[in-house]
């Protein structure tokens, strides 16, 4: 069982709010924590998001995303490393839980599996200093294998976590990814088969009693792709994301 | 290194022929063994499919397909235990190596994956010694996880394995999935996101290294769900599948 009081939603779920709208629909649905977008982040200005979220009472669960790190040329693996400093930089500056780190995809004209999660390995080890000056934890996020070729190699829970465990604990840990559920026949792009808590597949009280019987403590997010739930207005998508977040976990 | 000496054609890979002309087209493409699929021998007959496919010297590396455990109700498992049993005597007039299983997805109405693979493990096991008598293996298939919600619980091939080993060897065995490439972005139907060998970001030397090293001998099957694949002339498609089977795999 998870409270509502460990409610995140995460602004992609209402992805046509900017991040000041966002953060006043938590408000307004009494949803303690968000989860941040780096874009919608950067239109609102990283200052002044910080200062929204921190006068609305808002914990900043986490910021979606780092990561990326699989390029065949050295230039682009070090505008990567920059891109992701900077992202930790903007995790700071939140106070967010996390900055999401979504690995990347096979390297460009390989098809090394082993290869690429090397890749990962070094590029988050070079980033860990950084993130510990920081004080922001990275989270690793595993992502459904049907992505592994072109967004992230890191398909299980498990990879995640033995990538994880070379690191320090309070730089680096794992993300066992944002609460949607899984819908079937999945739409045309498949990015967007996500549907709200309880419209699908998934046994969420069999994962999230494994999940707290882990020890974890923090916030659980809501973070739904999904172009119909998109195009729902967004006070209808927040008390749906509340009332499902209730009754599937609570 | 896997010889041509050992490429199976599934005729799912040209949809739009009959049985009798995928035969054909194997012959006509030194291709020494076919997979059949069941609605498509029932179109030619079951005797006269099994006549021609040995009067061409084929060899019948697989009969698609038994499976579909799951069900509420035990009206409809023993449907598809009957459904099963009739797919098992095809198999064996067919003269096939095996009898490919995809198990089915979760059982209508419920979200426990492991209700869903305890009736499979049943059901199969129920048919071991109609399959021993009819000298039948049966190919336990592990399917990408994208179609566990509603087509195969089996999303690894350790679970395909693990569920095999529980029967005797020559009764119930793994496929290690039918060949075919996997590309980006998945067309909207994902069934149909396979392309021919190497267009895609599978590697198939590594994967096929370890097959090898285990000790399967038999055939290596092509099998492509792809609509532009479907709608190219079938010698083209024939002549594509060798080239890049021996490209890839040679």
């Amino acid at each position: 069982v998870i409270g509502l009081g460990r409610l995140s939603l995460n602004q992609a779920t209402v992805q046509n709010l900017t991040a000041a709208e966002a953060i006043e629909l938590c408000v307004r649905y009494d949803i303690p924590a968000i989860g941040l977008w780096r874009d919608k982040v950067a239109e609102l200005g990283l200052a002044t998001t910080a200062a929204t979220v921190r006068a609305a009472g808002l914990h900043v669960s986490s910021l979606c995303r780092g990561g990326f790190f699989t390029h065949a040329d050295s230039d682009a693996r070090a505008a990567a490393a920059a891109d992701n400093r900077t992202a930790i930089t903007e995790a700071a500056m939140l106070g967010a839980g996390a900055l999401i780190l979504v690995a990347g995809g096979l390297v460009p004209g390989s098809r090394n599996l082993a290869l690429a999660r090397q890749m990962i390995a070094d590029a988050i080890g070079d980033l860990v200093p950084f993130a510990q000056r920081a004080g922001v934890r990275l989270g690793i996020e595993a992502l459904h294998p049907m992505f592994c070729a072109d967004r992230c190699v890191i398909s299980r829970l498990g990879e995640a976590f033995d990538l994880a465990a070379l690191f320090p604990a309070d730089a680096v840990g794992v993300v066992v990814d944002q609460l949607c559920d899984w819908i079937v026949p999945l739409p045309p792009d498949m990015l967007l088969g996500r549907g709200h808590l309880g419209d699908g597949f998934i046994d969420f009280r069999a994962i999230t009693a494994q999940v707290l019987a882990a020890g974890y403590s923090g916030f659980a997010e809501v973070e739904i792709f999904n172009r119909d739930i998109w195009d729902t207005p967004a006070d209808e998508t927040a008390a749906t994301v509340r009332d499902r977040f209730a009754a599937v976990l609570g």
